[in-house]
C-alpha cells in the first residue's frame, strides 16, 4: 500500500476522520462516479485501483482501470478526451470516490466512447407496469463524435 | 429474470438500443449513483439487485440491496429518508445506473446513515505530492440530523 493511503482501523477514522483510508473490493477496484464540473451531470461511473487513485491524487488528471482492457486508463489517453480534475470526493465509509472534472478535448463534454456527452444518454420511466418489458428513452439527441474518427478500429470496451 | 429485462444479445442492442437489458455482476449487482433532482449534488452510491432495479422502476420509490445487512433495502424504511425517484438513467453498455430524487424527509436533503446530507462530505486536495498520507477536508460543516435519534441502536453498516 503506498503512503498515500491510511491502513482502516475504526469506525470513527473511516467515517469522521481526516485520513484517506480507501477499501478497494476483492477484484483491488473501488467504484468512482465522474460529474462535469460545468453542469453537474453525471458523465460516468469508472472503477479505480490503488494506482489510479493514487494517480489521480498527484497529476490531477482521471485514471481508472479498464475492466475490458485489462489495464491501468489514463482518461484521453487514445481519444484526447482528458479529464482534468477539479475536486475528489470520498463517501462515509471510503469505498466510493466522486470526481468533478472539466475535459479538456476538442468535442466539449463529450466523454462516452459511443459518442455522446455523457455515458447515461438513455433514461427508463418510472411507474411502468409489472412484468413489461421496460423501454428505453434517449436523452440526448445526437452524438458529439464520430467515434470511428477518434478511435479507429480499437474494440469496443462493451461487453455482451 | 423478470419480464422488464431483455436478454443482452449485441453491442447495438445494448447501445443503441430501446430496450432496457442491464448486466448485472458476479455477485448479481449493478451499481447506481443517486443524485438530488433539486442541487443535482451526489448523495450516495449504492447497489440494486434485479429485485431492488425492478422495484425502483415499478414503485418510484429507490430500492437498493444492502450489501452490510445482506438484504433488499427500501431507502428510508427505518429512517424515514425516502427517496422520490424523479428519473432513471442507464449507461451506455447497462452495468451502471444513475437516480435522480427528492427526498421526502424530516431532515431536508438528508441522505447518509452517519447524518451529513450527502455521503461524499469530504474531499481529498488534488495534486498532492508522492507518498504522502493524503488529507481530507470536511465539505459539510454540521450534521444535519442525529443518527442516534434516527437509527437507534441499529448496528452500522460501515465495516472496517
Amino acid at each position: 500500500m503506498t503512503g498515500m493511503f491510511a491502513q482502516r482501523v475504526s469506525i470513527e477514522q473511516i467515517e469522521e476522520g481526516f485520513e484517506l483510508a480507501p477499501k478497494f473490493d476483492a477484484d483491488g477496484l473501488l467504484p468512482v462516479v465522474t460529474t462535469s464540473a460545468k453542469t453537474g451531470e453525471v458523465l460516468m461511473l469508472g472503477y479505480m485501483t490503488e494506482e489510479a487513485l493514487k494517480l489521480t491524487i498527484q497529476t490531477g488528471e482521471a485514471h481508472y482501470y479498464s475492466r475490458s482492457r485489462k489495464k491501468l486508463w489514463r482518461k484521453g489517453a487514445d481519444s484526447g478526451l482528458l479529464q482534468i480534475v477539479k475536486e475528489i470526493r470520498v463517501d462515509d465509509d471510503q469505498d466510493a470516490v466522486w470526481i468533478s472534472v472539466e475535459i479538456d478535448g476538442p468535442y466539449g463534454e463529450a466523454s462516452c466512447h459511443v459518442g455522446y456527452r455523457s455515458c447515461f444518454y438513455r433514461s427508463v420511466a418510472v411507474g411502468q407496469g409489472e412484468d413489461k418489458p421496460a423501454k428505453l428513452e434517449f436523452e440526448e439527441d445526437e452524438l458529439v463524435f464520430d467515434p470511428k474518427e477518434v478511435y479507429g478500429d480499437a474494440p469496443n470496451p462493451t461487453q455482451v
